[in-house]
């Protein structure tokens, strides 16, 4: 399971203020954080900021990198921003994100090849997003085109089926557990990834639904996710559905999670 | 979701002293809170008395129906047992459960017959319990061709693919979601139904882990489950599955558990 740590995001109001006051250590200690729960990458985003945007995430880039090895998941709605920072990064990062859109795809590509990057891949064209599973499969397989032919390895790759709030639609969720069944099974060597608190819009107790829709999303091939790993109750159902998928040998990801005090 | 309470079981402890002591407040307390939770069938076991079993277990029967209307699930290893207690129920109950043991089959379907019954079917012959997915998948499709051939409509069937403590073998719960999954789409009108607590023996935070595996199970299928409604989280985490896989109605089982104060 690849973890992306999400909570050095600009429209988080704390991280906001941590940027605008230049607070490194208020960064650092939300690094280190999701360093030690077990994060694979540290995303960060600066995207509140606007025409500053390049100059903060920048500015994010080298705090967050004094304190950890881990890889960035660079996160930006723009391409040039991207191009601008991601010479910072000391570790190959993950670009976050391409759609199907053409001007997105040709900036963004060949820094993905360039600099040996991973990236999230959204199931939607320029002006639409997929809805249904085929939808979302459909879109998935022509990202899958548009990457390989760049010279990229299908597993940079990080497909992300996107989910819609179930309480406007009670189809959507279950659209994206059966997209990434079959991208799984249809894709070999391409990865699947989600952002978990969509799903819940507008219903109470959100962290439930999203919990329970990480393990139904892991129980039909998701191997990969943005969350935050030092949410234990997150924590302990993400790796007790990874044990029960056969995917921890030993059950020793699990009981060292559980003897680290990671899990509740 | 048809949900079994599971809690009127004479391996338990209070429920033993319970039936010992003939308290009908504490057995009808435990029918009445399950019932409360949403439970569909009350299961009733009183096996750990042996010879005295069906006086027991037909004690039981007697003092559930005092205080629900719901139907009961017999759950004896004996078969001559159920056959002496089965006329006392007042709703046709679930009989708990068939094999491909052919002397079980042949005392149990009259009776799933006769009563216009349920019945659990273990993925289990006399001698060997299905192991992998496709042993499963197997056996089950023999426990349908032995229902239907008696007469008795394939929906009565619930087929546990049992699930064996993935502690001691990391694919074990991967097999019996491969089962639900596969058991689900080839038997059409065929239920599946699954305890919980057996795959997580011998790990730390066993709940965790069999709330986990309910998710998923879920999310593979399955329609039915022996557990405890009133534990608040293994309740939440079945009613948001339900929701996220499409099967609750503009999220009103979900809701409406909210404001019951039954999830958490």
């Amino acid at each position: 399971m690849i973890i992306i740590g999400e909570k050095i995001n600009s429209s988080r109001k704390l991280i906001a203020q941590a940027i605008a006051a230049g607070d490194r250590e208020y960064i650092q200690n939300e690094a280190k954080a999701q360093s030690d729960a077990g994060a694979d990458y540290i995303d960060v985003n600066a995207a509140a900021f606007l025409e500053k945007e390049a100059e903060c995430l920048g500015w994010i880039i080298e705090t967050v990198q004094e304190v950890t090895d881990l890889p960035l998941c660079i996160d930006s709605p723009d391409p040039e921003v991207i191009k601008k920072v991601i010479s910072l990064t000391k570790q190959p990062p993950m670009i976050n994100s391409i759609t199907l859109e053409p001007s997105r795809l040709d900036s963004i590509l060949p820094l993905v090849r360039d600099y040996k990057a991973t990236v999230i891949g959204l199931c939607q064209t320029g002006s639409k997003m997929g809805k249904t599973a085929a939808e979302k499969v459909e879109i998935a397989g022509r990202l899958i085109d548009k990457v390989t032919s760049s010279g990229i390895g299908i597993d940079a790759l990080y497909i992300d089926p996107l989910v819609f709030p179930v309480g406007a639609d009670v189809t959507s969720a279950l659209a994206t557990l059966d997209a990434i069944e079959i991208i799984m099974k249809q894709f070999q060597g391409v990865h699947t990834v989600c952002g978990l608190t969509n799903v819940s819009h507008g219903l109470p107790d959100r962290k439930l639904v999203n919990r329970t829709f990480l393990a139904e999303a892991i129980a039909r091939g998701l191997d990969a996710a943005i969350l935050d790993p030092a949410d234990k109750q997150l924590h302990g159902i993400m790796r007790a559905s990874l044990m029960l998928m056969g995917k921890d040998e030993y059950c020793m990801g699990y009981i060292k999670a559980f003897r680290k005090g990671l899990l509740a």
